[in-house]
């Protein structure tokens, strides 16, 4: 688990029915652009949106599409462990390599340190593939203690932890825990550079789908040390996070995906499309990355990168 | 929608499988207390911890022990608006006469009033029997905003709203909105005198599982304008709902219920059961209570109530 | 401690000065309007926009201005506990009969429940003047714990508390606390009705500034079991709530006591008066409560509202 | 505004009283280990806790014991624009540098963008001395804007920000504000090297207090790109910060400043010291930062982290 995973929106047709081909296609094309894999149906993907024939379709699909040397993770849970154990099995029957695990949230004042932590021993027991933790405090309101993932980074099945909290200082408490055998990984693009300097592994962004090779160079810029470099290159992605995803959301991210020439699609209500307005800003935001993903320039511009 | 609904827990055997005989006889037990219905797979029914299958065994066996004078509403509704609609559908199918559809909130973001005005529109739109709306943003961590309602109650499909927000200045406000055609009903017991003091309609209550007959005597003092005899029975219920609800969730009140003779059984993990010292105080707690639930009593306690 | 009393807002000069004869000739007018006291220096009051000269010039003004049978109360309390001593022996000296004392809050994560216990208790036995406890979250970030509430109950020179949070659940804890010793007392106007039904003794109000008859007839309906009554006047008073105080803050208080013939002037910055639309909008919300003010009409309004 | 800043703690004698030779000895000793100047009464100063006479005097000594080429900045703002004008300009004639402005809070509701602006824009025209902006929502429950600190960030009087939030996203908005006219300072230990890898210029931070060499070498490291020892060394410090200054604050940290012969003396209630579990733990925590401060030792450390 490390370097850039990229978490594939799932693209829907006019009529709202999954687009299985676009999604095939996109994950083809990103197979190029030195990503490390991918995670299949986390929170971008609009799982939650999605009953039980779709997801095991969109799974199906992308495993087919996605080549071996790539990391292929599939995000799994509910607020059951019954539930999340049953999807785990499903998951990993159908070739995941690994499990990103939402921490269960409905009933949130019951959300114990204890009870989380029984929540995923019993999922890493159950479960043949190993599981990533999935701490995204915004969209649950659950947020899983340093201590929780302390306890459980020690469970063989259990090989790393998505945080999207945003909050840094969590952020590099966790990575404390990071080892050969525990992967700390962000979820925060604005952050990607200070997770990286700061030692993380990788990081799973959202808005890496439209800007695969930026952020990859990112990730190959802290690792060969060249800061200023990174730093550079960070302040380029920074802008298209803010824009695309923080404020638009996932409807944001398919309009530029469009825009990149991806399949985008359509979303599934209540989340809904950029208005005029939103598709603007997000058009401008994005001409300033497209550099970055030019595959013909891809020389060219590493070698200004360097100058830097 | 008037006077105490009560929303069943879903009983569970020690295996776990659901056990629908305990939740019949649970039913046919609260038919003789008062209440006025019941809100079936509601947040206390752990409808998150149900699938397809058992959702629809829960649904189909609670309808056939409930009798035609109560309502008989139904808990559903997802993060999307496809599937809110699949499953008001289906619940109206088995017989609701009214459904609770909780408030999208994964992508919480992008929960705006108008995300979510259109999506409840939607909803009222396709579905065959009316709707409540349901605000539960301790759980959800979105709040429905009372010009949102506003906005839906003149949606002559949406006869109502169930506010367990415990903001009471917010039910004020949502109260302006009641008429013959729009029910404001409280989901805090802690507050069921204020509320129907303030002139709401009603109450769905959790604690109200094991203690239907109290709750329901509340809604008579306030409805006969004894104020002092409904503020001395809310003292009696206050503690009850901190201790039994509020501090121990829905374990502790399958606990009491197992207490009060009614089939509370197991819960789901990760939710568990209250500890010993959590289970003396539930009984100590109920034990204030117990007096108003016996039968053969009734006329005795009434009559001392009226003194007080 | 029963009854209305009222916050006082300081008025100022347009050059920002203390303007005194408007404070004492608006006490003296509120003095006829069955108002049970007053809180000088509240929140209301722009207690932290006074130096120490002027405080000590506005408690004088104001005693000499409030007849002996007027309760008048005097806000103290900074983040230290020394400090806090200091005031409270000035403010008695000068003539308080009690004293309002705010949480001390800047260090809010060391206001842990013993700290803030153990502050009241030192002021409590050093001042010469009973103290009511102040609990206003929204503007400290420091929320007094009921049990501490408990604690400091039963200190023989604590004999009350206002409540402004807002929180009903908390409220109603709160009020299982009250004796003929310990007054709870609410500072939400829009929950005026909800708490003194629910027993509680009184309120201190800022909207009550200018809608001191509209308040206390409310308090006296309640008392005397018009509930209906009660509940038709508060639903005069939940607007004027709102829009006066809830949305443009003392601003909007001081430009609606101008209205009504009060002396408002001019807040310190960073407070701001209402804008030109702000004006609009308060000057039509005043107008629903006018009959309610004017003595001449005090007999027929309140024969009609016996009517309702 | 480069470097660590320290904002030495206020020291009192047992009997509650300031102790200026205490503070003067602790600055002398300061003055000799790589910091570049001080914030005097900032939030760790207690300034909230002196009357005006002890504000003056700590001013005063602490002015007298900073030598010239360090910075001497002082801690001033209340809740009303008036006085922290008035603040500020007594400040400025006792010496000041600069002044580091902490934003009005207590009435937050009114606390808007154009509020906050207008109030920084009145204190920086009126003052002698340039300012430095102070964002501490923890503390304050105010989170000052990124677009408020841009418009800010263009007054010549305005020269910086210490953004203490914890919060980096928002800090890594802040730095594309830096300039050579405009100082970008984090106030949270643990996101030191985040922030300077990011390219903050520096830090202002209570822990220094009792670990100046540690912060300073910190700071050097990444000035020099030596990030394996900067990463190496702020592991060190990390434990510390949490330790002293979060868990334990200002109590803690002054036990801290006695254990390593700096003069830390009481605080004043409702403060308090750390019981004996916390100050065991304070002891441990210290020893594996000792190293770096002691000054014999300095060139030996030096190299050996130059190895790490």
């Amino acid at each position: 688990m490390r370097g850039i995973l990229l978490p594939p929106t799932t693209p829907f047709e006019a009529q709202g029915e999954v687009d299985l081909p676009a999604l095939c296609a996109n994950i083809r094309r990103w197979n190029e652009t030195g990503v490390s894999g991918y995670v299949i149906l986390g929170s971008t993907g609009e799982r939650v949106h999605l009953d039980e024939r779709e997801t095991l379709e969109v799974v199906r699909a992308a495993r087919a599409s996605v080549p071996r040397p790539l990391a292929f993770v599939v995000g799994v849970g509910g607020h059951g462990t019954r539930a999340s154990i049953a999807q785990a099995r499903r998951a990993a029957e159908e070739g995941a390599d690994a499990l990103l695990v939402i921490t269960p949230h409905f009933y949130r004042a019951a959300m114990t340190p204890a009870a989380l932590a029984a929540h995923y021993e019993s999922v890493a027991d159950a479960s043949i593939v190993p599981l990533l933790l999935y701490n995204i405090p915004q969209n649950t309101g659950v947020a899983l203690p340093a201590d929780v993932v302390a306890r459980l980074s020690e469970h063989e099945n259990i090989i790393g932890i998505k945080d999207s909290s945003g909050d840094m200082v969590n952020f590099l408490e966790l990575l404390r825990l990071q080892s050969d055998e525990f992967a700390v990984l962000t979820g925060n693009a604005s952050l990607l550079h200070a997770a990286l300097s700061a030692g993380a592994s990788g990081a799973i962004l959202a808005v890496a789908c439209v800007a695969p090779r930026l952020a990859a160079r990112i990730a190959r810029a802290v690792e060969q040390e060249r800061h200023g470099e990174a730093r550079e290159l960070q302040s380029k992605l920074a802008p298209l996070a803010r824009t695309v995803t923080t404020r638009f959301g996932i409807g944001g991210l398919k309009y530029a995906l469009d825009l990149c020439g991806y399949g985008g699609g359509a979303v599934r209500a209540p989340l809904s499309m950029p208005d005029e307005t939103g598709r603007r800003e997000i058009a401008q935001t994005l001409e300033a990355c497209r550099p970055y993903e030019e595959t013909e320039n891809e020389t060219k511009v590493e070698a200004e990168g360097a100058v830097t």
